[in-house]
């Protein structure tokens, strides 16, 4: 054991406790639970006043903690499948610090009130919901970069999620209740830049291919990721929206795109890679774009045949994207996508935005009803045209778009200073201390000495 | 790659193809959002009546919609258990395109009106109800049916299984919440009479005991399907049956059930395989037969030690069904039933039938109390005797018998179509395009080249 | 096949079927459904009273039900991980007795009136806490009992933590919602002196670290186990606590160790193991000693940072436990101890206790609030000071773990019994009868022919 793998070894250790000890520290001084009963610190915000502020919000409360770990572990069991699970150590851990660190950021902005944070089950949502956002962003550079890195890429990236996620649904009173701009497209976006300023030139496309080929035991965690997605995250959808009977028609429609997303795997896979039935792996990816695009679009579609055609055309673009998009993405451009978190987040995020303007553009108080003031509140109280409301709909992603790269650069940047950087590349493939991990964690028969997450920069 | 194989890539592609095209144009005519707030178009149909129909069902929607999925999904998953992560793709391509299919032909049924079908959640649930008994027949023929195949197959069944359930609970007035008869038998007994159709007499015994052997890996799916159904089917249970706090019984009568039937397997087990203890795949058919036979007497069971007898004998039943009537059936029937499902949801659906009319016969006011409308809505209302209504439950079993295992034949005979079947068992053999699931998804080392889906007629 | 193994596999046969005839003819004398609508038959006892009477109650019911099993099976999903697949269908075998025996025991304490037993969504929940304690029992003798000893040690262990803890919550009115005590350390310290009562000093540490060894495939289940103790747990808390706003703060706090735990592992497995990232299964284990401290403290805890330092200290002192105490355990006082149940549920469970008694201590009716009622009932009356209270609740303590030494003695001093070990020890070794649940249930080729459930006494 070289005193290069104790030191980083030990680097690691002694960062989370330093980060745990903040926590609680910041916890003790700043968080206190918000008093039951009364309606709560609650800021005149969007995201508040969305919520019908009387005792029926009450009730979704225990169920709203349910599901509240959902969304983040359905993603983490998704890319097991793609990455085996040494990377699962690692996740939980980014999972552990991201919802501490989320409620401490995000109460700092929503539930602030005389110098405490009131935290609740809704904060707790909204702290995994940003989890999720950064395990989006680990999917694209898993494999590439160390614990400690993850720890600050974690750090910074709740913050500028937050930061985004304030931008959008509070000061521009974007309706964007799935989160394809603030998860979807802000999680994928941020992780290819951080992909890219990280680009090491003889990490290529091999090992990639390695990976999606261990076959059978891969296979074996796509079917239990894709159980899991299909089960639970329609049901998320109807948490984010929770209104008396509005969430009704998210859930339905989010199952429908799920479905037409999975056929057109069916008609596609054939087709561009010779199989005759595609890979539980690409369903599963099929599974997320579908579930992605109905992000915003969930609760403004008002026929199931939309959602159908939208979560067959994302099936579609999905599977084009990881034939030919990917390639492009890493000779052309330089970004190395580990989990093909562009495919399966990032353009069909990008998509639900654009369905989601375009139903905007089409939602009438006759058309939509009673929903309208659940859907679209600024547009129901007049102080909003739908016209406006779907150019400021719009006007979002590219927003959002920029803040993701510009904060994956930053972030990209920051990771790459020497210090964090364990040892050169070539030493770290002498050093058994970093791989554990990956040799830990995967098939020892399988060979994939070089998977390991820490075989870093 | 030869042409054969190309060609029936494509095919299987084209056919997802035109089918997914066929079912968005079918469901941009016909199917809208039942507008809420509103009763919705309900028929005075048995159905619809006996959901109560005031603003109190609004409430269990989400919950509903929730475990949708999880009945079929409790099937992919035992499935998988014996016959391996490899069927999972063809699994969830019958799912993706029955519940669709489901929800077009059953709100020809059940929610037509003025030219259009209303869906929402209810109707979700009926559609997954109908996938269920697609998978449970898949389960017969797995491994011996090529996915264009299973395709027209799923195509069939539903409707067959629709126009079942309609002419029992709506024309007859059956109770059968649980679906012993509706999803169980009619499910078995169709895919076994597919099965027997399709009847080759090379493809022996012998492969089927090879794939029970693969031991370990399947172990670990066992333990998680069991699990599965544990946790999430007695659950199921209460959303069909979702009076206000009638579901109570139903509910613990699925539990009380489970635990003796699986307290049957450790008895028998010993006795017939010279084991110590019972293999997880065994505990598990058990668990599912436990769960069969309570479809129908679930909410009609009074007392706790009713469903301890029931769970008791059909576990026994089961596993002397698996040692000695399985062998039969295949050598003097020629049915080949590759998941066993005629033990483990044929004959504890008929047994559950039988049940529920002994127990419809015992009924009274009296021992009913104000279950007895939810139960039994006729005889509460008085437009029908005891002895009519278990008359009338007994008749069903037969009925559903006849239409299944006509539905099978006719099945069969259109899945033996010369065009159907890619090209000669022969020259499957040597072709790998066809094999590439099989091959992908099982474990390599187990040399189980033939026990590929595609291995076709 | 020898006779000793005919006669073993018989026995355990015989036995089965001996029990569940027991079981459905006592059911058949003493138990029915209790009749609903009406308040039900509850004695004025605190464990009724705790929960409102009213009807609000009747809502959670189908909730209750729907996570009855998650905890019993939340701990058997984490000991696969330990110990394989091999012991899943001794588990379940336990479980499926212990909560019928379960249902029968406390029915007569708490649910008896005019000679029945009256059950309902409430009793079954019980008698799954219960079979919960029974399964922290078997994790610390897993691998040398045989299902014989297994049977008559739940039979034993259900009927002496059911009187422990009706002393504790119905006589003594200890508040211990989540069963810190009444759980955690009962079901621990119980199998650990069974375990210690049962040594045999040639089965040393060897064998449990090749166990712990076996690598890749345990650290699928223990992802896959960790993610489930995640989802479902805290919702289990919400269970017991069911009061109508109560529960949130349960939840949130369980959130907080739980993830404050996790960290613990981070900071202290690269400094104890010499690894760069913690395995799974120490992870698990954080996990679920985070849970476990708590059980009682959970509601108790009124700002978010204890909960945070609750955790963190017990997740470092859990994983010191594993590495200091373990040894010291099983070297000096002769106990071993399979799946570390000492660390992951004896320690958390009693430092919970201790964390509960100083909770109480400062616990007033101006920082509860109105939630003074719900958690101490007795306090809120006026029948009983804070100082009484805290008092009470640490007498407890020493209560529970002399009535789990004492039981643990008792029964391990019966499961020695001539009768009950099939054959000696040397013979047993050469009995393939014998291991089959060993040789099937785990994979063949690691060699672990030591390591099966019926490598007996």
């Amino acid at each position: 054991m070289s005193e290069h793998a104790t030191a980083s070894r030990l680097r690691l250790s002694g960062l989370c406790f330093l980060l745990q000890i903040l926590l609680i520290l910041l916890f003790a001084v700043l968080v206190r639970y918000s008093p039951e009963g009364s309606p709560g610190p609650c800021p005149p915000q969007l995201n508040c006043s969305r919520r019908s502020p009387d005792s029926a919000f009450q009730q979704p409360r225990i169920q709203d903690v349910h599901v509240q770990v959902l969304l983040s572990f359905g993603l983490l069991v998704a890319f097991l499948s793609r990455y085996g699970p040494g990377s699962a150590a690692i996740s939980i851990l980014i999972t552990a610090f991201s919802i501490q660190w989320a409620v401490l950021i995000q109460g700092m902005l929503y539930f602030f009130l005389n110098g405490k944070i009131y935290v609740g089950a809704r904060s707790m949502v909204s702290a995994d919901l940003c989890t999720a956002a950064v395990l989006i962003s680990t999917g694209a550079v898993l494999g590439r970069v160390n614990p400690v890195q993850m720890l600050l890429l974690a750090l910074l990236e709740v913050t500028l999620c937050t930061v985004n996620e304030y931008i959008l649904l509070t000061l521009m009173g974007v309706s964007d209740s799935g989160g394809s701009l603030t998860i979807h497209t802000f999680g994928a976006y941020f992780g290819l830049m951080v992909s890219r300023v990280l680009y090491l030139p003889h990490k290529n496309k091999r090992k990639r291919e390695e990976q999606q080929d261990k076959g059978h035991q891969m296979d074996v965690l796509a079917v239990v990721g894709t159980i899991y997605l299909w089960i639970f995250w329609p049901s998320f959808t109807s948490t984010t929206t929770a209104h008396h009977n509005a969430e009704n028609w998210a859930v339905l429609n989010t199952y429908f795109s799920l479905v037409a997303s999975t056929m057109s795997t069916f008609i596609l896979s054939p087709v561009l890679y010779e199989e005759g039935t595609p890979r539980m792996v690409q369903i599963q990816d099929a599974t997320l774009a579908g579930l992605a695009v109905m992000g915003m679009a969930g609760e403004m579609l008002l026929t199931p045949f939309g959602a159908l055609i939208a979560g067959f055309l994302v099936g579609l673009i999905s599977s084009l994207g990881f034939r030919f998009f990917t390639p492009v993405l890493h000779s052309r451009l330089k970004i190395q996508d580990t989990c093909g978190v562009h495919n399966i987040h990032g353009l069909p995020g990008v998509l639900g935005a654009l369905l989601g303007t375009l139903l905007t553009l089409l939602a009438t108080a006759d058309t939509f009803g009673y929903r309208l003031e659940l859907v679209f509140p600024l547009v129901a109280q007049g102080s909003r045209t739908v016209t406006d409301q779907a150019f400021i709909q719009l006007s979002a992603l590219p927003l959002t778009l920029l803040l993701a790269t510009l904060g994956g650069c930053i972030t990209g940047a920051v990771l790459k200073i020497k210090v964090l950087r364990c040892c050169p590349a070539a030493q770290c493939r002498e050093n058994p201390g970093l791989r554990e991990v990956a040799e830990e964690g995967s098939d020892p028969s399988a060979g994939d000495k070089e998977l390991g997450i820490s075989t870093l920069v």
